[in-house]
């Protein structure tokens, strides 16, 4: 194996074309082995095996350096750094991140789990080393759906107009997730099949020379052409009007073809941009032939290709999308939006249901809200759905234009809470801090798949503004579910368990399974806590603090999102907000760090979202604990 | 006065040619006398005067849909549609909006202050029109300034590709405040500059036609050549490629030219795109000279031009410009980044000083962000200097690139809290709730000019992670200035003025200001509170707050700030998670709704951040006034 021969970059420097493409192969059986087993991007990684052998054997990791734009396909530059013994470990916890992470190597220096960041960073770079007088080189690898989202964009406009040294690969495999859509899309595509184009080409520039000497008035038009010429001879004109000198397209599966181009790139001044034609899932059969379902996921049987099938109740995702063709069948003005996520969100059933209203946007996470906005405004009912930490991508715009404008915008916040082994940049812990202090929101969250559908039927229903609901990235919990759906009054908690003295206000299923279970080990302690399903976030159902207040209850709030402006703290500020200062309100949420990649249970475990911990904090609430805080009393 | 018989779109449409052009000039003359008065966006209303007449004579609103972005813009909309007797209420509390305002006019049918949102809009009309089987039409004007923001881009790429029937007026200024920036910039202007373009191409048909027929092997590459003319005769090749039909450049002043071409795209089936050329504060010299000071501004004297001069301290924008240089003498690190508001940052002297570090990256606030997290990565000191309602576009980049990575990115936060005249698309007041919740976050707001130049010094000594400083849009307080920079402790808080028994927490100088008028008024109650400046707003000064509970302190805390999740939140939440239940802690911040235009003071006012308020509040906690809130004793 040639594979065990690379530690680092150096060792890849001394192989011959034909060794590395057998390394590529055997790094393909590297990956597809692993993965099996652990889970992950498969197909992205498989997409850019050879070109990242290209960049690793051209360029000189970590002094130049490579900026992988969402950085899920850099499996391959991992093990080609160092690290292919820690695979077993991918995307678990303390294991390998599978994402770019400075802290595992020197050759990664840009982290990244949202997309279309790298030419922003790219340019920092740029900028930053010419300011220090320094002449390394900088790779930026881009996706051709990541280019679609607005920041690669405001980047490209930066960077065409600045002209800094530095080489944009735009790998081009026509998927974001899902298959691209958008004009921009069209434009690479044209490009990409114009199988002729390079024969045609030369045959052009043979053409113009035939054409007679031309004089008189004609003279300024010749010389014209010839300027113009460009527009012919050149492929990337998009490109090239931004700025950027435009190589390509080349087939990003033949090493001879990669060299040739990246070396005639080098020879550049200013921001060059190589169109590199990838096939995601490439060398894998099961991948190449659906690489929408093979972006990432769980274990599979490599012979089969068949995932391991996880037994369970639906998932939300799918307990959302179902429900929403039972909505949008009874209600015409229902549209779908979705920036690139169509399986993500649950909606494929949705959009062969009802193509003509179900809109992927491409990545475009503010064009997608504020796009929702108008809908309403023109009388329609758009639901937007995004992941949690997807969503943050759209903020102004939902201040500015979904909630200023009060708009009927219906959220299906994907992904809340903590989301597993994407880790860190994935997290969807923010939400609830960031969407309640906006004015004219409503934010709710069930206590299982049964409760979203009443949810949604709530959204739909209500036409006072925007409403949101978040739900996590786990299947339901295997309630019955009804058939008839109904709304659920706005600003209405539930008790779910009755109690005394104590009461758990929980948000969300993951929560509430919290609370029973330290309901059960407080028994021996002959404490009986009610449990609260506080369903909705914003508006809080005040009647029922108020009650609590009057019968003497401790309250202690959990909420899988970070505890700093969340829900427990709109707990507190209700309290203030009425002049009550007696009671005692104890949040439990995420810390103020940000928690890596594992599995949901261990992110829980480590922040203290656990039933012991409520236990603790339970007991700390009663009187006799007060001296043990270690204060004065007053 | 023509401008006397219009009182609606329909008594436009009874005028001549000759005659639009005399209204146009009488609309001219009437925004520059009353602007003159009121203050306002005076040259970019002169700017489309012309357009806007065009726009009305030829379309049918509010059938059909003009979607201004940035609705500043919008004065001479306004005046066409019955608004003109209310300019001179212009800007003032419950006047005419700056803006775009649907509660004012049928006319107004999408209400923006944020830039590049239009045609997000424009495609959401088109998509609902099209869904209900209307036919209406719908027109976005947006500037060329506002098109390289990402989320115009994002819009681009979904319209060009679904190919609804609308159409996009670029308003080619060559400003957005600033002039503008970028490779989109760069290319519009080669298109405008190209003189001899028509005439030019007419020639090229010529030519081609005299080019001998072609047999054989070259029969293919004539055809081909053939289609390739559209990049000679077809202007605008890069919104082409996008899937916008381009027409222009046309002359925006030119009733006829307009016409003309407005026509000629109406017989287009999908998107189109005119590409109208205008003269930022047409008509008007001064204007004309200094479109970038005349973007907006208070009132002048018409002869001279001159603005009214408002005596007073320094504004805290010069203060941080003037203090950045300072500091960037001594530490070559130090690199400014703003989108497009160089002037309105107060880093025209910076520029100046230092050209290299400046860097204007357009309106692309995501990039911005972005780009200051890569140029720390690499050892710079990246200041990103941006108004607060502005920041809100780059929220995720501050989670996820800034925050997540735990950059050295400062940041200097213009227009935080009430902006006035603005009104709510502009209020900076939700940055304190949504940046404390993140990770990694320092946030300070300085007591006074003095401050916030200690302030800067301990944002670019501090490097263990992002830092913002927060300042309102106002003169200072007109303190003396300290020579010596000194930083400032992070996470303490000072103590202005002794008391006891209660304490006003009070963040930034407007808020301390409101606490002193309190304490005076509160003096014939014989009470006597203290007042803390406190600086910073994350973290928290933990041993004052503990000892002001251990002292048996009321506390009071003052933002001008979304009370939900803000400060007073944060200090809530302080107390809960040490388990100390017995403080009275009342938040006093803006109220959950977003606040209109008017002054800062009459703004306040309406909120009740007035010292009136905070007696009545104060008051309130004492033992005695319990009963009064109406519950039950427990």
């Amino acid at each position: 194996m040639l594979l065990n021969q690379i530690n680092s970059p150096a060792d890849l420097k001394k192989l011959s074309v034909p060794q590395l493409e057998t390394l590529a192969e055997e790094i393909r059986g590297f990956l597809i082995e692993k993965l099996s087993i652990t889970g992950g991007h498969l197909a992205p990684n498989l997409g850019v095996v050879e070109l990242t052998l290209a960049l690793h054997y051209l360029f000189d990791s970590p002094k130049d350096k490579f900026i992988f734009d969402v950085g899920h396909q850099s499996y391959v530059h991992k093990i080609l750094t160092g690290r292919k013994g820690r695979f077993d470990t991918l995307r678990k916890y303390k294991g390998l991140c599978g994402f770019v992470k400075m802290s595992e190597s020197e050759h990664d220096v840009w982290e990244a789990g949202h997309s279309s960041t790298s030419l922003s960073a790219a340019m920092g770079m740029a900028i930053a080393r010419d300011l220090k007088g320094e002449d390394n080189k900088i790779v930026a690898i881009i996706g051709d759906g990541a280019l679609t989202g607005g920041m690669a964009l405001e980047a490209m406009n930066h960077i065409g107009h600045e002209r800094k040294n530095m080489t944009v690969i735009l790998n081009d495999n026509e998927m974001s997730i899902a298959p691209n859509v958008g004009a921009l899309h069209n434009y690479l595509n044209k490009i990409r099949t114009d199988k002729h184009y390079n024969k045609v080409k030369e045959e052009f520039e043979h053409l113009l020379k035939k054409i007679p000497a031309i004089g008189g008035t004609l003279a300024k038009t010749a010389e014209r052409l010839k300027d113009s010429l460009k527009y012919l001879v050149v492929t990337g004109v998009w490109f090239e009007e931004l700025g950027f000198k435009y190589f390509g397209p080349v087939d990003g599966h033949n090493l001879t073809q990669l060299f040739e181009t990246f070396k005639q790139a080098e020879k550049v001044n200013g921001p060059v941009l190589i169109h590199v034609i990838t096939v995601k899932g490439k060398g894998y059969l099961p991948a190449e032939a659906d690489s929408h379902a093979w972006h990432g996921g769980g274990p599979y049987k490599i012979e089969s290709g068949q995932f391991v099938k996880v037994v369970g109740p639906p998932v939300y995702t799918d307990v959302f999308g179902n429900t929403l063709i039972e909505l949008a069948e009874k209600d015409e003005r229902i549209v779908a939006v979705t920036p690139a996520m169509p399986k993500g969100s649950g909606l494929e059933k949705f959009a062969d249901a009802f193509p003509g209203r179900m809109l992927d946007v491409g990545i475009a996470e503010q064009h997608a809200a504020t796009l929702c906005a108008a809908l309403s405004l023109e009388g329609m009912k758009p639901v937007f759905a995004v992941y949690s930490t997807f969503m943050q991508r759209a903020y102004d715009q939902i201040v500015h234009d979904i909630c200023r404008q009060n708009t009927n915008v219906v959220f299906a916040i994907d992904r809340a809470g903590f989301v597993g082994a994407d880790g860190e940049t994935h997290q969807g812990v923010y939400d609830i801090a960031f969407m309640r202090s906006i004015p004219n929101m409503v934010l709710m969250m069930p206590k299982d798949e049964n409760e979203l559908r009443h949810m949604m039927k709530t959204a739909f229903d209500y036409n006072e503004g925007p409403i949101a609901v978040r739900y996590p990235r786990l299947n339901g919990v295997g309630v019955k579910m009804d058939e008839e759906l109904k709304p659920i009054p706005i600003g209405s908690w539930e008790t779910v368990r009755e109690g005394e003295k104590f009461a758990i206000l929980a948000s969300g299923a993951p929560m509430l399974e919290l609370a029973a279970s330290a309901a059960e080990l407080l028994k021996s302690d002959g404490i009986n806590p009610r449990i609260v399903n506080a369903r909705f976030l914003k508006p809080l159902d005040e009647n029922m603090l108020i009650g609590l207040y009057e019968d003497g209850y401790h309250l202690l709030t959990l909420e899988e999102g970070a505890v700093l402006g969340g829900f427990g703290s709109a707990v507190l500020e209700f309290y203030a907000s009425r002049g009550i200062y007696g009671v005692k309100v104890k949040p439990i949420g995420i810390p103020d760090y940000f928690v890596e990649h594992g599995s949901p249970k261990e992110q829980r475990q480590e922040v203290g979202l656990t039933p012991e911990r409520i236990v603790t904090e339970m007991k700390a609430m009663l009187p006799r604990k007060r001296q043990a805080a270690g204060l004065k009393s007053r």
